[in-house]
């Protein structure tokens, strides 16, 4: 097995890291819980943000950068937001440095204390919503439709590479609406934009639903969320959509004069994506050989590696590479030609596995006589012999039958881990395995945490469902509305 | 005049103001000293930084991300960068806010105080250097070709909205080499592509050169600018590349072992542009009637005008302007149609004008009958008359001469306003006025700091010459290797 990867049956989370540290996607900083996302994490990083951007545009939104810094005082405005972020925040107090006159090297230098304390932004709502208040007096300037991409901060005590860490990279829509109705179809509106992004473009099946009281964000009144089920039976979180009413409006005062020529206040959404999903993605996919990328995200779709005895073997293959590499790019696919004279072929090959480069090319002395070339999937590790003529074609679409499969071998294993639970013993049962339990619960705060208490497993979302089915509350046995999810999350 | 503009001649500096406030580029925000980049500038970036990352893709560079704090140990290692950033730092000292027990609402939890501060990055060597420690090993490691676009903050006393802003946007490459020779190449060549950037995108003329000593950026050995003359006769420094020699290596012990099998401390470079080039965009074109914006980095090239009395007139021309859209798309420019029924034509031919868009196309009821339609262009304001058929071709042709013209017009004005200095009478006077002037400098920090102390020009750079003129100093008399270029500058 390549460069030591853990097993993902025996330690899954030890399995995780070294995955992400030895693909080469991210490692630890010297500063606690921030990461460096290297070239090759960061390559898929970038296609996610493309990807995301066009969708965000193509419905309307526009970019726009908002200050890093909140002064504190803007915090408070809303008192459940700061309640919410208040715990986890870095404080910028000075804004200058000196050198100690005892010799003790640089030093804070104490007379350059700020007046007011800045934040470093967990989420811009309050930022955003003060700049609000003047660009929105009348409803023709509404809706305001925007979007940032950026770094945010939340000192998180137990981190992990992408899944939770002190500084990550996100984008965070903040809109504003004339009417609830048109706020709440905004919210509606992302969150089917980020299923269906995580399922086109990740391979990953999401649920898609409200979140109870109790896991809502900080001043939302409703929260929406995707929710993937990881290869260990724990579930992730992959984005949320919130409906935020006039929290935010009334703390900031933003009003705008209605059609009907009266003050009212505005009405808002947020909704965000992060680098989180980088880690969802690995989650997803990936198995004892390394990562396992899906097409559509991966920097490099196709390596193409020679195999040769002597430089006369190596130039006829390379011409032949060079040819097929031409013809994939012309289809648009992404290509590369590991002609690396360092390495052997056995090398390159685990590497690119371990790398999770969808398909692999291999050409021999052998190939080039019978016009002939070795091509291995990294999904299913099956390999084929294949004509060179047309290879283009049959690349193109090996390439969409990965995308497909990946989708599928990952549904099918959500669907064979959700269970109908019924009874407090199987619901106990059954969460040390992991999985959806899809239970009834009384709809009570209370219930919710005992059971998160007793179980360490959250209600991941309730299903939008038109038609609900009522129920007994597998815990109290109190009447429920309809099921809900529960797993034990990251 | 549109918005109540100052004009450039009476007072240039609240010109330039008004037109990034009221042609809706950015503002200032609650937070002293940061803006908020606003959509429609915002977007202007988004070319720009898509534009530049082809660049650096093109030349092998791959993107990264790296924290956004540093420990301040860090900053200590490498001894003129410290010297160079410590008097401008946010300084993160704690990590969690509480209630106050007094009832004074939100305060910083003293419990929750950093062992060691965290600086928000001014810019990222140290952190980079730190983490390149461990990438690199041997001489297969190198070259190390990495950028990162990221935000950085430095405590500036004095801001102006994009031209010095605490809070910027930027990129920041950082490569490590294994000789002297490679690390002095990519240098050169990275100002090369800044160059390339200015004059064919941003249609900026630009100089370029080396910096003296006293401009040098803090660390480097070598500082490489491009720079640009401002129409009121002031210069910008636009971009700058450094060679950083082995100075960082050596402050974070980055070595590799050569192909002779020698440890050797690493070559590095670093380089940069920011949103400051966001206000040399629009100090390099505008005029009295507001931004004028290259066709290359305009987000709306074309503006499309319907001028009708009654709903009849309306949908006619409208069917005809969406039909010119569509042509105009198809060659791959960006067109709006300002169908908006709540604003007359005058109304919208000001507001266009004052964003800066590079064509008008105006259609009324006359020109349906004469398949005409009325051309305006923005950098010389000049209208003309046109057939509607093959419409998309002159357009497309139209833009590019506009391109061209506001180059040539850029640099039109910077040979009209750079000068051979030879006395200091001549000097002194000539500064006042403003442009570059070309002068012999004795090449010592003290004359060049006598003339800034006297004069307040700085040394913009030193021109690479193969066969510098000798000659003597404009200040002191002394000999002179090569005449320099000084300049007033932002």
């Amino acid at each position: 097995m390549a460069k030591e990867l853990s097993s993902r049956e025996d330690n899954y989370s030890q399995w995780y890291t070294d995955l992400v540290t030895k693909a080469d996607l991210a490692e630890n900083s010297a500063v606690r819980g921030c990461m460096v996302i290297k070239p090759y994490g960061y390559a898929i990083w970038e296609r996610m943000q493309a990807a995301l951007d066009k969708m965000f545009k193509d419905t309307g939104h526009e970019n726009a950068y908002f200050p890093l810094f909140i002064p504190k005082s803007f915090f408070s405005k809303e008192a459940s937001h700061v309640e919410g972020f208040a715990k986890e925040c870095a404080v910028v107090t000075h804004y200058r440095l000196k050198n100690d006159e005892n010799g003790k090297g640089i030093v804070v230098d104490e007379d350059a204390k700020l007046e007011e304390e800045l934040i470093v932004r967990p989420t811009s709502e309050t930022i955003i919503w003060d700049t609000y208040r003047t660009w929105i007096q009348s409803y023709r300037d509404l809706p305001l439709l925007i979007n940032q991409w950026a770094n945010v901060v939340r000192w998180e005590m137990r981190t992990r590479l992408f899944l939770r860490t002190t500084e990550f990279l996100w984008q965070e829509g903040h809109t504003a609406h004339s009417t609830m109705e048109e706020a709440v179809a905004e919210a509606e509106q992302m969150l089917r934009i980020y299923a269906e992004f995580a399922e086109d473009w990740m391979a990953m099946p999401v649920l898609q639903g409200v979140k109870s009281p109790n896991e809502r964000f900080a001043g939302a009144v409703e929260t929406y969320c995707i929710e993937a089920l990881m290869q260990d039976g724990k579930a992730l979180q992959a984005g949320t959509s919130h409906f935020l009413g006039q929290n935010f409006a009334k703390a900031f005062d933003v009003k705008f004069l209605s059609k009907e020529n009266k003050l009212e206040y505005v009405w808002a959404t947020s909704w965000g994506v992060s680098t989180r999903l980088m880690g969802a993605l690995v989650m997803s996919h990936s198995d004892n050989s390394g990562l396992v990328l899906p097409p559509k995200l991966a920097s490099v779709q196709v390596v193409i590696i020679p195999i040769y005895k002597n430089q006369e073997q190596f130039d006829a293959i390379s011409q032949k590479a060079l040819e097929i590499k031409k013809s994939l790019e012309a289809r648009n696919i992404r290509v590369k030609y590991d002609n690396r004279d360092t390495h052997k072929p056995g090398f390159k090959f685990t590497e690119w596995e371990f790398k999770g480069v969808p398909l692999r090319i291999a050409i021999g002395p052998r190939d080039l006589e019978n016009q002939t070339v070795e091509i291995a999937r990294r999904d299913t590790l099956e390999k084929e012999v294949l004509q060179m003529t047309g290879i283009d074609l049959k690349v193109e679409n090996l390439l969409g039958q990965i995308q497909k499969n990946l989708f599928q071998k990952a549904l099918d294993f959500r669907n064979m881990n959700t269970f109908k639970i019924d009874s407090w013993s199987d619901f106990t049962e059954q969460i040390e395995k992991g999985g959806f339990l899809l239970a009834h619960w009384d709809g009570t705060p209370e219930t919710e945490q005992k059971i998160k208490d007793e179980t360490k497993a959250t209600i991941r979302l309730i299903p939008i469902e038109s038609d609900p089915k009522p129920g007994l509350c597998v815990y109290t046995g109190k009447p429920s509305k309809q099921r809900v999810y529960f797993a034990r999350a990251y």
